[in-house]
């Protein structure tokens, strides 16, 4: 028996999500496939972080057990068996068997990326949300940084959230413009339910000029999910780094 | 009548290149329907480069002239009919109707995207070329510098090539790694066909270690085709910028 930790890159695009459901395509499946093929019999993938049905991974991190180690070879064998599925193990390293991908996480940084420009998107179909009306990205900085900190965020939490609490503590979270291009960029411990993309789409209203920075506290304020902003598609999201110990 | 300079961005994966072949979807094709449903009448689109099958730019020019001028509008009335291609007009500028998109260009300004790294590609799939053994970007950078200047580029020439002269001056060629990710820019006035993916396929066998930097000199003097290195997919290829006095 040896525990592996991956670290997984995937274009959220084509699947249902990361969590595995019987009969969809989805990221969990696609892994725990191959690794059941790899290792001749049923293993569980664990996920550092369950994205939303499209949304991207550039780093993803889960753990998984096999009955028969195989040192480094682990990634190779599991990129043959996940081709040609856009999903692709970057690194698998040999871990303690009770390193846990999801609950010794410290910190997860998500990255979303907005296009803001008239014409329609190209080369970045699919990779990021188009907004058409010119933005504000450092009014959108502003409102963000109210938002940092410990708080109860229910405005920012799907309905559908299953999180026994919507308290969270957001760590970081900035705005920066490079050319027609606009990376929001948040870091937490853990994340609720869209969260990530109820405060996109809020700071993309702020960004339009229809509210102000300061609005931002007063949602925040509200706890009520009916004063969020619109959700942003997943297109633009990106799981891009978790922090271990 | 009124000329315009379009600036144009496309994904080339779906279409057979820019040059318009009856039949089949090429950019041109699809850019010359839009503009006659806009103008009522068939009007040509005069590309500065005509990018081969699977190649992508972030900034072609063209140019075309309607019938009737539609001042700041004919952007977005382009994009209207263009969609749902991954063909979109960034620009459109009345210029005047001397304007020759391709003739009157000075500078071209091509990039290609390599990732080097073992796991097979998801996000960048079709818009970059995954080398898997490790590449050294100093020497690739070191090789490029020999075909820096006024040459006779017959080995990087692609035996179906149109023009009259092999000769052409390169007037920069840069290789720089960011990460897995290793980028090869080149400008010049004008290049043969398949000229930057045969000069880039020669420099991945310097960067694997196959061949030393000098040894693009060698090729090069050796003026033969049959010199050159694989031609590197088109995946990872960009035309990026044109310029214009």
């Amino acid at each position: 028996m040896q525990a592996y930790k991956l670290l997984i890159e995937y274009d959220g695009g084509p699947f249902n999500g990361w969590m595995r459901l019987p009969g969809l395509p989805t990221v969990q499946g696609y892994l725990e496939t191959a690794a059941a093929k790899l290792d001749g019999q049923a293993v569980e993938v664990y996920g550092a972080g369950r994205t939303d049905s499209g949304v991207h991974a550039t780093g993803q991190v889960a753990h998984m057990i096999l009955r028969t180690p195989r040192g480094q070879k682990v990634a190779d064998a599991m990129n043959f068996h996940l081709r040609p599925q856009p999903i692709t193990v970057l690194s698998a390293v040999p871990v303690d068997e009770t390193f846990h991908a999801r609950f010794n996480a410290k910190q997860r940084h998500y990255r979303y990326v907005l296009i803001n420009r008239r014409a329609h998107l190209t080369i970045e179909r699919g990779y990021a949300w188009r907004v058409s009306s010119k933005l504000d990205a450092e009014a959108m900085h502003e409102a963000g940084q109210h938002l940092i900190g410990r708080h109860d965020f229910t405005t920012f939490r799907d309905t559908s959230c299953q999180a026994k609490s919507p308290i969270r503590s957001l760590d970081a979270l900035a705005v920066a413009r490079y050319g027609d291009r606009i990376e929001v960029t948040v870091t937490a411990l853990s994340f609720l339910h869209r969260q990530v993309r109820s405060i996109v789409g809020s700071l993309v209203d702020v960004g339009r000029g229809k509210c102000t920075p300061d609005w931002m506290a007063e949602i925040l304020e509200a706890r009520d999910r009916t004063a969020c902003g619109p959700i942003s598609p997943p297109d633009g999201l990106y799981l891009e780094r978790v922090d271990y110990e």
